[in-house]
């Protein structure tokens, strides 16, 4: 008989896990339950979306359940994961169109049951106004909101990634725009240093920034009018609160799965929970830190579709394995672009690594063209074997991508005497004749 | 008594060199000498300043004399260097302006003399209207023939990197351009498949592009008007000559130094010729290439200022090396982007490497993103141990410059499968969840 898998959560992680599962057994029964309506969609999107790049929310789906169902992948949306019986490997679940309850049982389980936005308890969180923004459902509700009420003050609350792109989205529907971090500077995986440059340029675009600032709650009549803060009332009749994301990871810990850093569910590099036949990817699970070697929780859709894949093939009988992560990011706030990998200052400050961080100005391009833009870069070593152990851009257009090849380096343990000679791409268009990187390098 | 280095070439090996001798030695007499008016000048950047992208010849130069003259480092422009007598540490130099010919003594000599275009014998090359693109002179000579010529039909004849570029700066003049290659396909120093995308686009976007075409000469009444080739006649009131470089190495040859491949002066990785106290560094020398270990003459911009560092460091008493290059390219016509590094499919087969080749196709960033663009990646492997050694990509916005992530990947000498679960940044405006880099290497 046909082995089974199931997947709780129906986006990134899921999605390729049924997927990469497929192609490894094309036998295999695949089931996938999602509480959510729409399944495989792109969530780094949402920003671009509500921000009118596009129109079609078609467009955020990679893959469509008629297109799963074609490679026999059985996807059905709208049914939550309530239980997971590990003994009689069987999951609880409840249809939420009509609340009915059913089981259904597995060989194998994937959870892929994804996070969900941080809000911490705060008075008018629930008046009219005040969003988060995870799902589809939530941007077209945004969306909604900023068609009808055309709110005039929107106020982001938490300066990472998502608060960013956000901010640069509603200065486009019209807005104005505040931002309001609770740390000393916005994009916290950042150093202070390098978050203060963004920090200036979102200023000189009108953006108000307020850092060290707590967020107390919200007030006005049905719809918010006010942030109320450590620091004093800010206007606002549209809220986004961005603060992070928790683990769904609840589910497992009720079926006795153990959770790691943050409460996401702990995995080794095979996806394997401490329960046997139970995988776990994506923004419910931990990973490792490739420079540290430190359990992290760093949810991202890239992360999440590696895991899912793997634990895909690995839960059809395969032989694979996930590493870890060096924290890579990027995002662009209008024409600000921001990338980041391996560790920051205050990492390795907490890690208690002896490092050497170097800073750099430079033009992006041949200071004579016109795609030509300030460049900010970090680099941060370990003092010991100059080894390149983080990396911080912060710049104008092209700036950001050369994150990629820091990226690569650090994944292949260089140091900064292997990198410094580089045979680096140059045309004026594309970078000076000295690439930024090359003149960071050479501060060691 | 203060030791006195000479250096034969003003542009960027020559500076270059001048630059860091002096950072190694701040006692050491300087002197350069270069047969140009102009010193320390970008010429990759010629092509934009003769499209418009900068009207002022100045925005090309680096460095000043002045600014040299302040760091004590003597530049004497308008003499040519005829002899260097080893035997007793003399140049023998002609001044332009006035014919004289005086001699000068040396500790050290770096020559950096730099490489002249490829002008085959053929008919009809001293006609009006007919150039060779690499000095400043020649631009400016190129400008004021468009200015006030106005030639409606401009053939180039090459179709490399500074072909490319020049065809898109004449398209920008109102011309119509022709390509005339004689190879079987344009960027000869990529792979056909990949080089055919590039002739698609440009046919697409009206340039006639005639390749496995020889020219045999050009015909006009003192102005040209046609281009004669194998192929029959092509119509062409303008005609850039691109077809490459020969290195200026017979000063050095007649002075009993070695030359290597190609004619270029022969340096070991301190940039020391064969003659004791004697360097060459920039266009005029061979280099390594990293992966086949081989002697090549592959001069770019880049190199020479690496290799005139490093020449300027050893010739003040220093210790450096330049251990080589990949061959790295980068390129934008119109839109277009093409790069590459490592060894091209036909590099290998002519080095006799068994090796593996995957090809891609996809989209540059996120499919709903506006910046997002065909991409087309090619890795090429060696069989045996799966090392990446090789990588070309033509794409459109934002795709080129992923060579770089590859050509960091191939120095650290790393394999398919160090890099295929890469932490590469992923954000809608820069790359799909899956960053095409990280598709191609799941081909392998």
């Amino acid at each position: 008989m046909a082995q089974k898998l199931l997947i709780i959560g129906g986006v990134a992680a899921g999605m390729s896990a049924a997927a990469k599962a497929r192609r490894v057994d094309p036998e295999l029964e695949i089931t996938v339950y999602t509480d959510d309506e729409y399944i495989s969609y792109a969530g780094c999107g949402l920003p671009y979306f509500i921000g009118g790049r596009f129109t079609e929310k078609a467009s955020l789906i990679a893959r469509t359940a008629e297109e799963f169902a074609a490679q026999k992948i059985i996807v059905k949306t709208g049914i939550r994961a309530e239980e997971i019986k590990a003994d009689t490997k069987t999951i609880v679940l409840k249809d939420l169109k009509n609340d009915q309850v059913f089981s259904d049982q597995y060989d194998r389980l994937i959870i892929a049951a994804g996070a969900r936005p941080f809000v911490p308890p705060m008075d008018g969180s629930e008046l009219k106004g005040v969003f988060t923004l995870r799902t589809i459902h939530d941007s077209l509700n945004i969306k909604d909101y900023l068609h009808h009420q055309k709110p005039v003050k929107a106020a982001v609350i938490g300066g990472g990634y998502i608060g960013l792109e956000m901010a640069e989205s509603l200065l486009e529907q019209g807005c104005e725009v505040s931002i309001i971090e609770r740390a000393p500077h916005i994009i916290p995986n950042m150093d202070e240093d390098m978050a203060l440059i963004v920090t200036d340029y979102l200023q000189s675009k009108g953006v108000k920034v307020y850092t060290d600032t707590a967020v107390a709650g919200f007030s006005g009549e049905q719809r918010v009018t006010m942030v109320n803060t450590d620091k004093g009332p800010i206007e606002a009749d549209f809220v986004l609160l961005s603060i992070g994301v928790l683990p769904n990871g609840e589910i497992a810990a009720r079926a006795g799965i153990e959770l790691g850093i943050r409460g996401a569910i702990r995995v080794n590099d095979r996806m394997e929970t401490n329960i046997k036949d139970i995988f776990a990817a994506g923004d419910c699970a931990t990973t490792r830190h490739l420079i540290s070697g430190e359990e992290v929780y760093i949810p991202m859709g890239t992360t999440a579709n590696k895991q899912g894949k793997a634990a895909g093939e690995n839960a059809a009988g395969g032989q694979a394995s996930f590493k870890g992560v060096l924290g890579t990011g990027i995002a662009r706030v209008i024409e600000m672009e921001i990338s980041r990998t391996g560790l920051s200052e205050r990492e390795c400050r907490q890690l208690g690594i002896d490092y050497i961080a170097k800073k750099i100005k430079a033009n992006s391009a041949a200071h004579y063209c016109p795609a030509s833009g300030e460049i900010h870069i970090k680099l941060i070593a370990d003092r010991r074997d100059k080894r390149l152990i983080g990396a911080q851009i912060v710049g104008l257009q092209g700036s950001a991508m050369r994150i990629d090849m820091l990226a690569s380096a650090i994944t292949m343990q260089a140091t900064v005497e292997d990198l410094i000679d580089m045979d680096l791409a140059y045309s004026p268009p594309f970078s000076p004749v000295w690439d930024p990187v090359l003149v960071a390098l050479n501060q060691f």
